[in-house]
């Protein structure tokens, strides 16, 4: 059962609801967010909706409502859902127009899906999940999480086609980010992962993370991880996303990395974070 | 007056057609051309059709349709707008699916609007237009026609915000191409302009325009042309497209060109490459 809101209602049907000289469907040309809702609770809904504002502020798209109404739309939208737990993808593009590249006169449109989402057991979270490394031959701008997702696409459908699970780019020989996902790699005591520069989105889950790495007081390298260490020689990885939340990485183009144990660091943050996120959340401004 | 087609067949209206849940919606997963039809004839239709089949390739989208039905619908399109000169725009999606990145199992979707093209006086061909320089950050496959066009909008409206018709995009300190155009220059005699790599679109009328120079037996330099180069030494230049075909520029980031004079290689190439297209065209595979 899905839940569609377009322009400026709730609709029964996401069917024909698009023109088709819209700036969506002709350029790309828009922004998106999802947020998951855990047993009626929103995770980071307002980290969530402040990167929608960064990313219209950087693609200059005027938000078609205040965001305490976009807000109010995506509550609404959860609630109407029947299901313990609910991601609600929102949309918002610059709108309809005839196909000119140059902004439009136009009323940006908000449109919105809200559906069960799909959860992970233990059991798979513990057995973890396979990546590969690709090009990240993406545009330099993906801190904006913009519509323009094509590279993402054939990224995520190399990695199936491998017989894997994600994709991990790697730009200059660093590792920027998942098809989908940000990447966490662990050696030696310490957790690694890239910095919320240009290349990367600054993920939700990804903050969380953070702050429970922090809080748990272990050491945490921000900075640019190579490839050749992510592939060669990290013990252990994880990518985090909203609707994954934090998943192990149990091998690397192959290479099979250590089962998690029980007291693992990677667990215990895995574990930690998860509570934190379920128990109203960190700080992660 | 506008034209429509969508999915299976001409449809009265662009409007309510294309569901929320759709691949170039969601995310700019798809593919398009635009063709220009001048009383009647169109200017390049297999080589653009051609270019669909490469792009389609390259994004393994499947289409719709064979190519000489997508054909046919196109000339159909063009037969149905009543003005002397007519665009035809068409894009395929990978068409209707639950927002999952990989591959959808969906039928990939043609969807076209055709309508009287916008054309240019002779006076305002022979005035110019402006361009200014920007950064190319788009991604590393921009000789696929494909739907993620946001980099290109936000080029496109910066020019407009400068006052100026265009922008052209600088890579590692070498000109690429303009936000929906190639761009040529002329200086000591040659012309200049960059090779079709991966990281442009193989305009078709950057490929009239080679023949034509050719044709005509002027020095062509098919090589990278550097940014400061075509910023400061170049004495012509000019960018090209469908609905342009070739427009000089006047002036590049507040510099201005000499006017373009009557007998100037410039000119004759562009009236050559105008008659050419006009009667029946180059090969240009």
């Amino acid at each position: 059962m899905t839940v569609y809101f377009y322009r400026d209602r709730f609709v029964e049907s996401g069917q024909s609801a698009v023109p088709i000289e819209e700036r969506a469907y002709n350029y790309g040309d828009g922004i998106y967010e999802l947020v998951r809702f855990d047993q009626g609770r929103p995770v980071g809904l307002d980290e969530h909706l402040e990167r929608l504002e960064t990313s219209a502020a950087a693609v200059r798209l005027r938000l078609p409502f205040p965001l305490a109404k976009i807000r109010a739309i995506v509550v609404e939208a959860a609630s109407r859902v029947e299901a313990p737990v609910v991601d609600v993808y929102f949309q918002i593009s610059r709108g309809e127009a005839p196909r000119v590249h140059a902004f439009p006169e136009a009323e940006p449109v908000l449109a919105l899906f809200a559906k069960p989402g799909k959860t992970y057991t233990d059991e798979f979270r513990r057995a973890g999940v396979s990546v590969i490394t690709v090009p990240d031959e993406r545009w330099s701008n993906c801190y904006i999480k913009s519509l323009n997702l094509l590279p993402n696409v054939l990224a995520k459908q190399a990695a199936v086609e491998a017989g894997v699970y994600d994709a991990v780019f790697v730009r200059d020989g660093f590792v920027t980010e998942a098809s989908a996902s940000n990447v966490f790699g662990f050696h030696a005591g310490t957790f690694h992962t890239a910095p919320a520069e240009r290349g990367i989105l600054n993920g939700i889950t990804r903050r969380f993370i953070i702050a429970a790495i922090r809080e748990l007081g272990l050491p945490l390298c921000e900075e640019r991880m190579s490839a050749k260490f992510f592939e060669q020689e990290v013990e252990g990885a994880f990518i985090t996303s909203t609707t994954m939340d934090i998943m192990p990485v149990c091998a690397i183009n192959g290479r099979v990395l250590p089962s998690l144990a029980e007291n693992s660091p990677v667990w215990t943050v895995l574990n930690r974070m998860r509570e934190l996120s379920r128990g109203a959340g960190l700080s992660v401004g």
